[in-house]
């Protein structure tokens, strides 16, 4: 009948991982554990003092450690992992797999040297073959390890459909299958303000623009901020699908899982609906798809699986 | 650029009005005025200020003020009104009708003269026909007098099917329109577990089963209770939509508003979907309906018409 | 490293009860089993499913189950006791002594049979002699059987004192030692507002009246209301509790705390300032007191020890 | 009786205005616009929409708008001011002085222009001096413009003592006069852990430390981040008196406020404990001072003063 606080580490401390560690805290839900490498071990002390001060303001009880030791991940009750490079003028895809496939590896080992029984969340892109790459390092079952993109879409593609429609976000749903960004796929039909389905409420091909904004949404942030990309909305995804978990909430939303197959598909991690609760991903829901939709998760198996080649 | 605090008052100060303020304050949306006939005066003062005790405790700064004084509800930004009676053994749906009426003008009189620019929602059964005479006596704009009942049925649903699902509520949608209760017109199809249609997740005659269980939502707890009937999540649903308007939030919400010409129908208050923010319902959502949908809409219809009768 | 929601049961369905089991569900903090005798089933099945259906609006996963069978309050994390009677009219307090007490030996043996692991915290008046016939029943390790006092008799004053100055209740701070009610001996001196001693913004004499008040701050709350007690304030102090356990927050409470050689007294349960966490009470703070503090003190601990004989 | 959502206006989009901007609209306070000069117009865009998109996941209803123009803060209700830089390596704190004066000065003109009733928190440094710059530059009566400090030099110190003492930062309070960092004047006999003073709970040597960490909080993280500074617990600082003000909390916090014989100082503006609500600095709370206290603060007025020497 022990009581003690959930702890949760977050790899890597740059903006998301440091945003992300401080909406955890912020939400009372766990201790938390911010963790970069030796080098970077003093700025992320310092953001982790920094997030600490705000407790008392904000009214939050939660120890916030800065690290570059995996000791202090001990026990985690959940590993989010943010770190990784972004791709760089120049660099080749290729380049930027395998550079994150190194650290995958090497994070994920430590990982789960301290934490054998943790679930770990995967941020780092390119997603899909990041998360495969952490499943097959870390020997962990499929259902505790999850990646993370359709929250981030959908969150996307809601903001812009309450703002054409001016409606409270909190009334929006959208549904997305698939890829991160141009793969992604849109399930319109499924998507509704208030109940509504958004086909009766916006012309046709004002809803295709806002679908390719929601699949350009990455970039438009990474245009804008001209040099970094986004990070408020992907950590207050992590801390969502973090928060299903933690208080074993059974939510259904869209992750990235590993199928075998689910969709006809073997062996492959990919964005499909899911139940996510204490176990992590508890359940694959699977819908009938009509045939457009289909090409459409057929093109996004394509591009996943020549990423995976890569990894080889 | 005045900055003082929003003002609700609730009119009746049984367990929904009472809920109701409490959940206003712990918000901390605005202060509050719980309101009763004088003979309840000093138990409203005693419910208003033992829920003040609990500000210091749960962290709420707002002023709730037990009265029977209409000028305590001086200026208020929203009036919620719960008074009334509720039906008991042996009395006849007409007399019930009827004194609720007469209660429905006493009380919008006083709101009125105190409170001429306010908006007004509408608890007191049958909530379609006391709206409506809120709405004639009051003399307000239509979209200032709102009836509540979409949103307790519409949570009722949702609270059904995620227990049958074992799913967050949170990602549980649901959609009624026309009358409270038995005349309630579920769109189904609208509704959704994540984004995924209801129906491709319950078999429909378990499905027609929880919508059957909703209708008679109410009347489960009334058996349950022996005593009374709910308070907790109509007070929620009040809160809810008192939030909306307060915080300007666009939400869509199914609500009990004056119709002149949306479904073809004229000079009735129903319930439709709208959108609830600033200036009340701002706008009235029409869908296109199913045939069977039309005649449950109808037979709604009939029902509020069968009692506005008796209100002449 | 499993992740199961936390269990809290609630014993008595009365209104502090439902209250106590909605607060905890509404802050999604556990699961809670609203707990009353056989006869009481069925309304208490009532309110849970009341409450419930509350959550898709007010946006909490819980689940809460109304029940009259101990075995649905199986390991329980926490187990809060609100059952009881309130003295009546004509009642001497020895009988109403006796008959809490056999109540609490009944409600305890069942709490312990299905979860011997719990932290118990009791709310039935007399308070002090009620917390200590719990402690002596369950034959737990006394800092998991916690009685409520101080925290209520805290909220009230602060209520009183913000009221006083028209400043945040945020702000204003309180101490208390001691017996609930009549009993109870403020620390003026240690209380502030903003960090400002009251005394040196409250004249001597109004500081007086408002501690007063304070001490008859539930008669005046059962005189308001004309039939009942209190519930809101007394149910928000119970969550604070259970809050500062769950999330081992080491809060600092002012708790009925069983006592061995601090403050010089030994065998009994009284309010004292206490750090609250995962561990239920895990420290007694002492004192330095003044005379007039030790005497009230003094007077405290004969009226506990009083009504402990009418225990034997 | 309108209800249009308040509106702040956050001037400088580097971090702590950003995770200022963040805090707001995620706490559903208001809309927010975030203002940077022309160059800094797109990242300062991508940042608000960034936060925009996190709405639909963390559940808040709030335009967050990105902007170089001024005209976009029309009829802001707060202005908070966060532009100016950061001392550097090799600079004169009195190019510092006169840097920054410049940005107020220009800052505060558009300010004005736009927002003729509206209340200004300042947080550029050296806080004192821009605080009085401000003012005077804005014309404003005093209470509408505010210093921030205290606020963030409380919650540090808070911070450090629930460490020493492993307890909840909710139970420590603190309280600081005069200047920022070096010239804080801690009032420790008004500091507690759940009324209990700090000085019975740990050693004065240890005490003393703490308090000298308090001093160099800022400096700390300075340190550590090795470029750039504080941000979180700044912005969280801000957000409070913020949210004091647009809900007229009457919170009593210490802030930057200008004296006109209050403490026997004139025409300085410095740090004392206020009442800050709907109408600003509501009031300056005078306490009598114990002789190395008025020291401390002759010290601080001494430090203030000669800056605002720089400024003329």
């Amino acid at each position: 009948m022990t009581m003690k606080r959930k702890k949760v580490s977050v790899i890597g401390s740059g903006f998301t991982g440091a945003t992300t560690a401080f909406l955890l805290a912020q939400k009372e839900l766990c201790d938390v554990v911010l963790v970069d490498i030796p080098q970077m071990e003093n700025p992320t002390k310092g953001k982790a003092l920094d997030m600490l001060e705000a407790g008392p303001v904000l009214g939050f009880d939660a120890n916030i450690t800065g690290t570059s030791n995996y000791e202090d991940t001990k026990d985690s009750d959940i590993v989010i992992i943010t770190a990784g490079i972004a791709r760089k003028p120049g660099m080749s895809r290729d380049d930027l797999v395998q550079t994150n496939q190194k650290v995958m590896k090497a994070v994920t080992n430590d990982i789960v040297k301290h934490s054998p029984q943790t679930t770990i969340i995967v941020l780092t892109n390119p997603v899909d073959a990041m998360t495969y790459t952490v499943y097959k390092e870390s020997g962990f079952p499929k259902e505790r390890v999850i990646g993370q993109s359709g929250v981030l879409d959908t969150a996307r593609f809601r903001t812009f459909v309450a703002q054409e429609l001016n409606l409270s976000v909190k009334d929006v749903t959208g549904f997305v299958l698939g890829g991160h960004g141009d793969d992604m796929v849109p399930l319109v039909r499924y998507s509704t303000a208030g109940g509504v389905p958004l086909t009766s409420l916006i012309e046709p091909a004002r809803l295709e623009e806002i679908v390719e904004r929601t699949r350009k949404g990455g970039a438009e942030i990474v245009n804008l901020l001209g040099n970094g990309s986004a990070y408020y909305a992907p950590a207050a995804s992590l801390v969502e699908m973090t928060e299903a978990i933690l208080k074993d909430q059974k939510r259904v939303l869209p992750t990235i899982a590993y199928l075998e197959g689910e969709y006809d598909l073997h062996g492959i991690y990919l964005g499909v609906p899911t139940v996510v609760g204490a176990g992590g991903i508890e359940k694959i829901i699977e819908l009938d798809l009509l045939d457009d939709e289909k090409a459409g998760l057929a093109k996004s198996v394509e591009s996943v699986k020549t990423v995976m080649k890569v990894l080889e």
